[in-house]
Parts: structure tokens; sequence; C-alpha cells
């Protein structure tokens, strides 16, 4: 079985042209097959203030209407996905950019949950994504971007969380690859302190994640971001690991979660 | 040899929602492969206007500083590129939208010419294209939609003209392919009278060419757009198609270039 690697960068990331070049650098370092998945960052709401259309936040996710729609469109799949693509050209990644659109990528369906209206929010089955096109782009020496956007198959796009495109995409190989998971993070890891950035938990497992959950060491925004990497690796994903962006090619470094 | 059949669709298609949609509708009928270029439209001037930033044209191009190649890869590259692959993809076909820096498909350069400043326009040679790319994308069932943007290869996308790029791939891949070019146009093809919308030339050879504009029957804008034909045909594409947009599967018309 091949080796792949899908590293999800953040918004932090993308906002600064310093710290996306460094990590972009470390990202080629990385062995074997490896897909990008790229994050939003402020720019889509930036450019939406610009425009004078207001983000409008639920729970902390974005409800896209048509107008934030054709943004995030053009900010995540255009303005930040094609200088991803051209900054690793050319440091000799043979990149791609997609959205879940792109050759069908990642097929999914109108958020339905809860009588609220979500919006051009995109929710998908990791059985629909289209595992064998990017089979063919790795044997092709391609290495895939992928930017936060679905799409219906009635020709919309859809706005979908890169944290969920990134462990669907990882669940999705993980029957064809020894799949790796990196979420890079504005931190060093999971830690035991959130006042000291050095103490990083270095491996959990779902018996001591539940520990730290009991004792309130790992709480709020940590707590969707493990589950959905503990669901990930329940699916079949080998490992995840969480580090701070310019470690991602140290794979000793950050937290490691495994079964 | 298989067939390829290269679309240009226009400003005024990406413009009209509607119009789209029909265009697109026609462009799934055409047999063998295919592949899309799409121009740029008013959306990137009114987004720039939006934003504060002026386009500045010299001799009806668009100079392209740094805040304007943000603006055209956001909307050439994300907003109109994304949009046409979503109802592609609705219609059935399997479309993948790129542009010259993903997978490498058009390597470019600075446009050196004069002393002028261009900003970041980029010329490309045929001969870097990358075909093979094309043909495995063909391979794979997919149709290529490719937005008038290239890259540098140092980390930079350029802009483009969606013409040159259009005649750039047809004659690329007519090494490989018996390869069709098809200019769609606001016009029924080109014209005899400018005022009889119905007077269109079905046959252009090299020499009634020269004729028509030394008679002044084609003058003006019309000359470097059949320079450009014509030079396709030299370097190995079969025929070059100039029709009305949703005409582009209806092979008899509009005005038909060949040797």
């Amino acid at each position: 079985m091949n080796n792949v690697t899908i590293v999800k960068i953040g918004g932090n990331v993308v906002d600064s042209p310093e710290l996306l070049q460094e990590v972009l650098q470390k990202f080629t370092q990385l062995q074997g097959y490896k897909l990008l998945v790229h994050g939003g960052g402020k720019l889509a709401t930036q450019m939406g203030e610009k425009l004078g259309i207001k983000a409008h936040m639920v729970e902390g996710r974005r409800v896209t209407d048509a107008d934030t729609l054709q943004i995030v469109t053009m900010v995540y799949g255009g303005g930040i996905n094609k200088r991803i693509v051209a900054l690793l050209q050319a440091v000799g990644c043979n990149a791609m950019g997609l959205t879940g659109a792109d050759g069908n990528l990642i097929p999914a369906h109108k958020r339905q949950r809860g009588d609220r209206d979500w919006g051009f929010v995109g929710d998908f089955d990791t059985a629909n994504i289209n595992v064998i096109l990017l089979e063919s782009l790795f044997a092709a020496g391609i290495t895939p971007v992928v930017a936060p956007l679905t799409h219906d198959g009635q020709g919309s796009l859809l706005n979908t969380n890169a944290d969920t495109i990134a462990s669907g995409l990882a669940v999705a190989l993980s029957s064809s690859f020894k799949t790796t998971l990196v979420y890079s993070f504005e931190k060093k890891g999971v830690l035991t302190n959130v006042n000291n950035p050095d103490s990083v938990i270095a491996h959990i497992t779902p018996g001591s994640y539940s520990q730290y959950k009991q004792d309130g060491v790992i709480a709020d925004g940590m707590i969707p971001k493990l589950d959905n990497a503990f669901n990930a690796i329940e699916a079949g994903v080998s490992s995840v690991r969480i580090c701070y962006a310019t470690d991602i090619a140290d794979l000793e470094s950050g937290t490691t979660l495994c079964l």
C-alpha cells in the first residue's frame, strides 16, 4: 500500500504570505503521495466587507447566502487556491487546484439540519468522494490542492468546512492508501496548559482522550476537532497529527492521535 | 487520430447567466474530446471598480498590476471558472477547471515587449503547453475548462488573453489530435456587411482573406482575430469556426476558416 498524507492548512497560514510560503516549502518535503486542503482565512470576510456583504455566522460557521457563495467561490476557489498552486509549482511540486466540483471530486448536498436555513452549505457522504480521480492524479505525479467547496450536482457550488473535507478525503483514501491526516494549527499541538505553548501532549488514544475531557484538560474548540479526528481514525485513517504549521514535515512534532 | 474541439466563449456569454447555461448545454452536444476556454467578461472590471481599483487598458488589453492580478485570479480562476464547472457537471459533463498553473498546463513568462510595463501579463510558447496532462484528462473522461491565466514558474500567476490561450491549446493539441477551434462570438460569423447580421461568410481561405482585407470588407477588430486563427491553421489546427455562441454545436453555422 502506498502512503498518502493529507495536510490541512488553516486560515492563519493562508492570511500570511511569508508563513504560507514557508509552510508550502515544508509540504514539498513530505514523502509519498500528498494532498493539501486549505481553509479560507479572513480574505473572504474582508472581501465581503469591502463589497458591503456581511458575514453571517451561526455556531462558528458562516451561513452562506448567494452573495457570500459568490465571494467564497472567488476567494477560496480562485484567489487562494491558485496562489497556492503557483507557489507550489515554483518549488517543484506539480500542484493542481480543485474544488469538489472539479472532476466531480466531492458530490454533496445542501445542508438539511433542523429548521434553520444554512444557505449554500454542503454536506457530503465520504462514500461519494471520487477516489479514482485522486488515484489517477497521484499516478500522474500531480499533487491536488483542494479548496473548501463542494457541489450539489445541479449546478451550484456549496461552501464546506475545510477540516471536514480534509478528514473526508483521508477516510475515502484510506481504502487504497496508508493514510496520514495532518491538521496544521496555530499552536504546537494539543496542550495540557493553554498558557504553556510547549505543554504538548505527544500521543492521544481514545482512552486518554476520554480522561482528558473528563479532567477538563481538553475543552471547547478542541473537542469537535478531536472528535472529527478520532472518527477519521475509526473509519480507516492510520493516524492524525495536529501540529504547528511550519512543523508539518517534522513527523515527531505535535500531537499524534491513533487507536 | 481522435478529434478534439476547443471552444472559446467570450465575455458576453460569461456575463449572462441564461446565455451561459444555454451555451454550456450546446457545448455538451459536441462529439469527441472537448475543451472549453472562457474569457473574463465585465465581472473583473466591475469587481475592481467596487473595490476601488480601476482597470488600466492599453491597446484593448488590460494592464495587470498586482491588485488587478489578484482580482482576475479570483474572478477568472474562481468565480467564473468554478461556476462553469458546476453548471457542466449538472448537465452530465465531467468538467475540471484549470488555470495555466494547474498541473503546469501553460508555463509562461512576463511580457517583454518594447519599453512599456505590461505588469503581470503572460506570454507563452505553444511548445511548452503540457499536452500530456490534457491527453490523460481526456482519457479519463474529463473535460478541461481553462481560465485565461498562466504562470511564470516562479510563484506568480499571469493574465493571458483567452483567444490566445484557445489558439495555443489548439495548436499544441494538433500534434496528437484532429483539432477544431471554435470561437464563439456575439455575431453569427464574419459578416460582409456589419449592418446585416445574416451576411455571414461561410468559408474563408488565406486567399479570400487577403481579398476581403484589401476590399475593406474585413477590418478593425476582426483582423487580429482572423490573423490569430490563420496562424493556428498554419501550425496544424484542422479548422477554425467563428460562430454565434448558441451555434457552437451546429457544425454548419458561422464562418469556417481552412487552408
